[in-house]
């Protein structure tokens, strides 16, 4: 259980941190698609570690072979299947903490419920897995594009130092001219130095990803329990690290009033707009047809170059030694991981869409 | 799609605001469970309207009739159909906005998705629907109370006024005691005047609900898409009104560096703990056996009693009016919504542990 | 787990044979369907008991009541919400049978799973709840109607009395012309009358239903494990007292050789036709366009007007006595369920079918 | 939609017929199990082509290899992820049907639902799929195997070649002995010797495969739409080629009557038996504790030696000739394809009735 993600266009994957390979498969892309193994090449590369003096040093090509589901550069509807080798991968490194549980990770709780694991690297819990994704909703995102839609993230917090404006006064473009990822070049430079001392320090230190959805049909979101945003929700949840979600006008639209918070329609042209979009394009679960926005909460990795106490399996007191490289701040490269899953969902919802209305079937 | 929640623990809910009656169907209870109808109702109680002078006076009885899965008071393991009457609907009072698209309610969404709408009351996608989540709820608590898990939910915040204290440091007994359902009596006090206030002013104003889950086993949690906190999200977020919802230590945990957030393990007896509680007792998306607790927040809902202007079905401008009663604040009423979404979420986690370990099968 | 059928287009049932009420709750309708409650009536009739001097003598009404999902006639793409009532069960007249179980009945099985049951008439297990299912699946009918598919079911053979003809060879519209609805009238004289020396005897005999589906358009069906015919078989060993499922040659087709098996394809106008059907309008599960077909076989109820040797709760020897009415052959009674659950297969995947091409998204 | 089988233990494959490789990826396989890597392979070499003169010639080596899941030899709770490579594949045999639709293939079919195709070997649609099914399958074997649960399958038919023997009379230790999997040595070598003479002939012939599970605890089942034997029979019809499905009496049930199709319970020591076992292990949808049993019937596969008539994708009359090696009769390969499905459904089962009591959660 928990292996799959989305309905109808549907990612799984399998693998771990130090297994032989990572695997994703994706199921339920439409038949037809023209797909470009370049792009899917380009999301890996904004993944991976080692791209930047404010990322972990750790090596990972990270190089994807597609299996299957794809004859003639085309998609055939059946499922594609894209391994991606672990290939420099040392084990030996994790002796020191096969017995271990370190703090804040998930050694314990996989521990305690499998009574088994596979304590290299985190195993199946390590964000390494978050590869795996990165290909599948690269795939959803060549679908997307094809039908018009976009999404763009963006760092837009690293610790207390926060962009102020809103997404719309800022030119997005400008988000991969930078090694942190922040569509402000003044922010980007505090950012970055900001990074780089915690990384002196061997800290760690926490991140907000806002993302932004263009161009959405009006529509897609399946009430009550599916709603669109829920299932964005769940899809952030899902990424390591993450603790918060909130689109729109998020926690802080808890100080509005009602007649502040509503957003007024109006018609330009054909098409229906809101005047203000607190809603964050979506209404009752279901796009308006305005931007999708949404911000994600990173806490600091857990892991850090520093001593810590902690227990072993048998109970007893254990000093946890950091060791190798770490990344003191994971958010620049969860932008493209954020964007893939939002990929992912809003693929997903446009095909459940097409089975709404009798007279469209 | 979107009318169940849960996988082996499962509720499907049906039903519109003004059609005959509302219907939860809860599969998956295992059997053998005493049920009390009584605490069934008591769930009801707290989520209806009318229940205090902040909240709507509208009047629903929310009577429950239970029509299978229960044989001489003890569930048997077949669905449990739950049906909730309509019984004092006007419907007559929805003719005034019969084809108008009211601002930031789902009106319009609705009508993209659908091609038709049942617009009394905003049909399936009012938060009357979440009287039968009540219902089922309440049956998912009966079972963790069962199992010696208890939860408790409550307002932490009223648009500005927010509660400063760790829930540790409050009483929440307390928070039942007064009608917005604040364990602090002096905040309280406070609160119940702002919503009075907006009240008065035919406006609404948002919130925050803070839920805690005690004496959950470690080990629940489906790596690496359903880890418990993405579930926990999801159904927070299928609540009408929610924006945002994070656990642990949240939006503001991004803040903090890895040293400081990290939970340090310890033994205490033969239970393993940790020192503090930054991960909200999930890691890695697996239960630690801390307190389980997370924010909920709830934007000002959009039904105001003020003229809005906005569009009909025939793309013209038209004025909104509001009309009859509201509600100036949901948290209070959402309080036991939340608990009831919780419950089903642990309830279903709690299955699908018993088959994570050979031994045990 | 188990009371859904369905991906898109979803039944879900609750309801014991004994309880307050049936229900059956249909998902993923498409909006705008007008919904014509007497043809729902109207199967329900088609199953209920009492018709005829050849089915149980038992009284039920079988009303519907349908509580959501429907606005001014049409579907709303909303769950459609049914209840059944239990009205005239005469619950006193299971005592004899509390703790005691039935031969081949699922007394001895429900009680292994569950630990409790509820022993009057079968609960969950008895064929009554079939009855949600032909509600359910009169609005799939409606829906198909809708697209030009229709399906009828018929019974070919009683006993070892077995329709030598193939079905284009016959009339189908004259099976509902007679009490066992087999469409050759001379045949359906001799099954007759066999049914009533059967039940004269006190006893019970198995049957054969064969359904034909038309006009289905070719590229249902879901590779590898959701096959068209899969799901069909599915659908139909999951009535009571089915105990097999073929389709196209079926088990005939496993003597014959590939020479005389393949189907020649051949074009009529604009359109693929094939000579021979033995592929049942099926090839490689997904539909071709021809009819579907396919025989449903059904064992000899297991409830008899005779004593009969069993064990009782407490493993010990007792006699099981036949009391009260009895059905002596259900196949007249499942013509109805069986194009039940095909409508609800075919619906499904007709949903499904639209998300296959990327030109059509 | 449709590569997955299963709820908790959950098998999802991948790839064509001439792609690179093939994937099974094994969801919820119970973590502390030591997989025996020698058993997989076993299973692939009775499923693989070439292992006999009545079988095709085509060469497959079928090397699955281990990807993810396992760690010291034992499953880690984590998903199994195998591939197997398509070593030895020759498309340039495949340009002479490259446009046509092979009579009773899915060839029309997969282009009606995808508007393209992999017409290499009949991509997705191949038997080749199965090799992923006979991996996955072989793990959940193994689970079974140490819960005491062990299933075999024999072929009980070829043509009309069949059995009269029940299998209660049969040594089916036999079966394996030889190349046709019958366990009754003489009825085999008349069934050898007519498969050599159809292989002779260029042409193709059906048969049946009996499968028997011993040892499965009474209880498991889903109640109502998911019952033990509906999965089984869902399972066995998405095999390619296959017909028909019937357990215990199956269609000759048909002809008995209820006094003497129902079994009767007895007491032996502290376990209940039947004195007959009509129903094939399985009463109301749930396992009562005695043999499982169930036939599946082949068709003679499409691909024969012969020049046959057809249609192309511009919708010409085109010629079809038979080239390269064929496979006169499948059964004698599905057999090890018929017990991996079935392991795949009783493992889930097995899974899913771990919480049906409270008392035992």
């Amino acid at each position: 259980m928990g292996n799959s993600f989305g309905k109808l266009f549907k990612l799984t994957t399998f693998g771990e941190s130090h297994g032989k390979a990572l695997g994703a498969i994706v199921e339920g892309c439409p038949a037809g698609l023209e797909l470009d193994e370049s792009k899917i090449r380009l999301e890996m590369q904004r993944r991976k570690p080692g791209q930047s003096k404010i990322t972990t040093q750790r090596k990972e090509e990270d190089e994807i072979e597609i299996l299957s589901g794809v004859f003639e550069g085309k998609t055939t509807g059946t499922p594609i299947g894209i391994v991606i080798q672990n290939a420099d991968q040392k084990s030996k490194d994790y002796s020191h903490i096969a017995d271990k549980f370190r703090p804040s990770h998930a050694d314990y709780t996989y521990f305690e419920k499998y009574g088994i694991r596979d304590y290299r690297g985190g195993g199946r819990s390590s964000a390494r897995e978050t590869a795996a994704r990165v290909a599948g909703g690269a795939i959803a995102k060549q679908f997307l594009e094809a039908k018009g839609i976009s999404m763009q993230a963006f760092v837009s917090q690293v610790g207390d130092l926060s962009l102020e404006k809103n997404y719309t006064e800022l030119n997005l473009s400008l988000a991969e001219e930078n090694i942190v990822r922040c569509p402000d070049p003044e922010m980007a430079e505090k950012m970055i130095s900001l990074i780089d001392q915690v990384r002196l320090e061997r800290d760690t230190i926490g991140g907000v990803v806002t993302c932004v959805i263009k161009n959405t049909p009006p529509g897609l979101g399946e009430p009550v329990f599916d709603r669109l945003h829920a299932e964005l929700g769940k899809a952030m949840l899902s990424i390591n690290a993450v603790k918060g979600f909130e689109y729109g006008s998020g926690f802080d639209g808890v100080k509005m009033r009602g007649s502040q918070h509503n957003d007024t329609f109006f018609k330009e042209g054909e098409k229906v707009h809101t005047l203000t979009n607190h809603s964050g394009g979506i209404q009752g679960g279901i796009s308006n047809g305005e931007d999708i926005y949404f911000r994600v909460a990173f806490k600091p990795v857990a892991t850090i170059m520093q001593d810590q106490e902690s227990l072993n399996e048998a109970g007893e007191t254990v000093t946890v030694s950091g060791k190798g490289r770490h990344d003191p701040c994971v958010v620049p490269r969860a932008v493209p991981i954020v964007e893939a899953m939002a990929a992912l969902v809003i693929a997903d919802y446009l095909l459940l869409a097409k089975s709404n209305k009798l007279q469209e079937i």
